[in-house]
């Protein structure tokens, strides 16, 4: 008996495979928004600004075997993180998302389903976070590849830089830290056991846009490379330092537990893990209080450190070490 | 003797490629213009419109060894014709550049002087348009690739669709076409012989701008993948058919005697040649006339066809033959 033929990238060739993934983000209701003017299929997508506002732009790429394998995870699974990740950095601005582009880079043996996959996976997220997917490339390559560009809008002046951050300001974190990187590690070890789907990340969009209204609001940055990383990329911008109190910085539920039968040192992993997509944000003194905060912000909000102005980052005892951070 | 080491991607890592990239485009004047509010360096890059305007956004992808080989042309012309590809989407929608923004993926042994001569090529040509190169990202993968999104504004309801062709309307096309099919055929003939540039495509940014001002304009793409196929584009959207003079078509000089030597068709080459990066455009009946339709868009302009309300393309006798086009 022949078994089912399996239908790839090259059985139905670039213009088809463009037109089959509209479809998808068509039914899905993710191709379309209140600021798509023209959505895909033209030499551009146009979408709509209101008056005041200025246009954030970020891109970001996940590339097979690097940034993913299709054995560990799901292809939904791939296709959501990969927007998160773009979505995450509008939120770090304070921005709203107006839509979304994806050149996919794809090799002809690529099995069609996972092709959807990625698809319903980014479509999903596309509608709930309000970010369409308006345009894009499919070109073929030797390994499979997303780059993602979000565009966004925010008021002119109230975007969150990662040079505002002052001496004296307190500084936050959203939700908790560790959770991707544990998923990570518990992936690696556990080969060979069915692949799991890896926590769905949450851009913090509606997070970040009540910070950028927020008045006393400094510095933002998402974490994405983890805690120590992204909090130096605040500090080198700003030409200050900080000290940060490791005790306080929040983990998931049952975190100390898992890290300890996997091995690992739970306050490292939650320092210096990636792709949580919480925001890490400065707030001069005047600012709300931690309960106000919360409410404004609509999600949990911890304070982990201070602003100061000589540079360096203090009360991280290992952090100098090499290997600590992954940079 | 030892040879000089060759420094590669792996030699510096990530965040110093990144920083090598952002001095180089600094240098060159490439990183910031009047619609950059902030550019290389936050989480998104920040671009400024006007009032009334509308944001064009389109992506591109140029990947190793599908569209280009390091053996075949200098890196500078890689970089030159993954600019001008994404700024002629905006040439296309009548638009003017704001900033754009590059993913790169490249392989750990990466010679650095082939990132600074993409980046170079990149640079040359963002100032040259006035397209700010204002972020981007770098990631490891096997093969170099480059995905390009082009942000651009344009006047709300005066963009140049595909879906804008009227039966009646007049079918013209700027400069000449074929130039560049003509090179790729030349330097896959002249194997071994020394590599050489490719010619800069010119995206008809000023054309566009000019066109999508006009009285009468009609619809627009570019002529990327090949005048049949981009014509084919405006046909489908609009839901209309043309008649096409291939005589018409207008060619570079020495074109036919180039043609002759490589034993390749004139016509046929200038029909379905992609990369020339020329517009094909429609005008109702009440537009300029030649003469002052040159003048207001500043180019070569050359009328080749009719649009009618009958659909599919007629004129061109073996344009339905298999193989004709390249899809």
């Amino acid at each position: 008996m022949l078994a089912p033929a399996v239908r790839s990238v090259s059985d139905v060739g670039e213009f088809a495979l463009i037109a089959r993934i509209e479809r998808a983000l068509r039914r899905a209701r993710a191709a379309s928004g209140p600021a798509v003017a023209l959505g895909i299929g033209d030499d551009a997508a146009l979408l709509r600004v209101r008056p005041g506002e200025q246009v954030a732009v970020s891109t970001d790429a996940l590339v097979e075997s690097v940034h993913f394998r299709w054995s560990a995870e799901p292809p939904e699974s791939i296709g959501r993180r990969a927007l998160a990740a773009a979505l995450s950095d509008l939120a770090a601005m304070g921005a709203r998302p107006l839509g979304v582009v994806v050149a996919l880079a794809a090799p002809p043996g690529l099995a069609l389903a996972r092709v959807d996959g990625l698809v319903r996976g980014m479509a999903a997220l596309a509608r709930r976070w309000g970010a369409p997917l308006v345009g894009g490339n499919v070109t073929r390559a030797r390994d499979t590849a997303l780059a993602l560009t979000a565009i966004g809008a925010v008021r002119r002046g109230r975007a969150l830089r990662r040079d505002a951050a002052r001496p004296g300001d307190r500084v936050f974190v959203t939700g908790v830290l560790g959770g991707a990187a544990l998923a990570v590690a518990r992936a690696a070890r556990g080969a060979g056991r069915p692949r799991r789907r890896r926590p769905a990340p949450e851009p913090r969009l509606a997070a970040g846009r009540a910070l950028a209204a927020l008045r006393g609001a400094g510095a933002c940055i998402d974490v994405s490379d983890g805690l120590l990383a992204d909090l130096g990329h605040i500090l080198a911008a700003s030409r200050v330092g900080a000290t940060l109190d490791p005790a306080r910085v929040p983990r998931p539920p049952g975190f100390a537990r898992a890290c300890a039968a996997l091995r690992l040192d739970p306050e490292r992993l939650a320092l210096t893990g990636g792709e949580d997509y919480e925001l890490c944000f400065t707030l001069r003194r005047g600012a709300p209080g931690p309960e106000a905060l919360a409410r404004r912000l609509g999600v949990r909000v911890t304070e982990i450190g201070r602003i100061e102005a000589r540079r360096g980052l203090r009360g991280v005892p290992g952090a100098g070490a090499p290997g600590w951070t992954h940079f």
